[in-house]
């Protein structure tokens, strides 16, 4: 792409590494923001640089948050001594969404991968025991996805927690809600069969 | 979505104003600048200021320039009496990147769209008339995408310099090089017979 201004090609070129953003929709974004809405460039501008300034990984989940610890590890409302352990803040945001969960979070950082280099130092294990020791925790409820890499860093963890005075639990996995059967895959519907549970007539939706 | 922190949801909620952009990709991008990339947080929002406070309108074609007149329209070694009218500054870019055209642009804004609110008066053809007038202009070559809009906005620029002594032509419309006929739509392919011309034994590819 040959560019008239030097100041919009290097835009474009600033703009494309954001991930998932090629040259054209840098470009397009661009002129939309020069053309149209030269307003949100400044506002935009302005908010990126104070949240990398300001924004900081609470010191109990590693959730982000403006203080030193986040709302939710402050909130005197929810169970402090059940935590959620999840590997990213976007599933505590999942979480959050279903309004089922009053506990309390820890954010891993991702989950143990040898073959991206990610072993279990790189992931907030670590603090995880010193809270268990520190804090009083009841309860642990893995939230971790159910892939070879979280299974691996599940296993992981609850080798690491044995001995600890904690329950530690998994969320259940099992065919969606809303799906057909037939659709579902192979694995998934051959877990839900071995690991089916009692129907009682309460829990019905 | 749920955010723990204010600056966070700010940041998100002002990034998904962009075209294009919803707020799922505008948090996934929010939390790489945060976690994996602030420096490029910092980058472009310099960049995006600098740009949206530094970059002109070319005060001969509309194009965009970090001086008061670009640099296609200052290089003396491109031929300034012809000149491409098209309809934006990805057209120029598009045309640039043939290597096809020595010649100048100028940039509409737009095309007639009577159902948009966009009327002659919002596009930039008082300027292309006043340059018609002033500068030695020997041709014009209409690069305006053949839409029903953009076939509207060029018989109305012909019917304007009608009577100036100018050459209007048009770009070749036809079915695509390296496309299959039995594909080409059947007003481009109907229009291609219509439009046919003398085959030169020279011109072949």
């Amino acid at each position: 792409m040959k560019f008239s201004s030097a100041l919009l090609s290097e835009s474009v070129d600033q703009f494309a590494k954001l991930p998932g953003i090629g040259k054209k929709t840098a470009l397009r974004t661009i002129l939309y923001l020069l053309q149209k809405n030269p307003q949100l460039a400044k506002d935009l501008s302005a908010i990126l640089v104070k949240a990398v300034e300001e924004i900081n990984e609470c010191q109990k989940c590693h959730n982000l948050s403006d203080h030193q610890i986040c709302g939710i590890c402050t909130d005197k409302g929810r169970d402090q001594s059940v935590l959620c352990l999840v590997e990213n803040i976007r599933d505590v945001m999942a979480i959050e969404d279903t309004g089922q969960f009053r506990g309390v979070y820890h954010i891993l950082g991702g989950v143990i991968s040898p073959i991206d280099g990610i072993g279990p130092d790189k992931l907030n294990i670590e603090s995880l025991l010193q809270r268990v020791e520190t804090e009083e925790i009841r309860e642990i409820i893995m939230a971790v996805s159910p892939t070879i890499e979280g299974e691996t860093t599940m296993y992981f963890i609850t080798q690491q927690l044995r001995n600890k005075n904690v329950k530690v639990s998994i969320i259940a996995r099992g065919v969606s809600f809303g799906g057909e059967l037939e659709y579902a895959d192979e694995l998934t519907l051959g877990r839900s069969i071995s690991g089916r549970q009692p129907y009682l007539l309460a829990e019905t939706v």
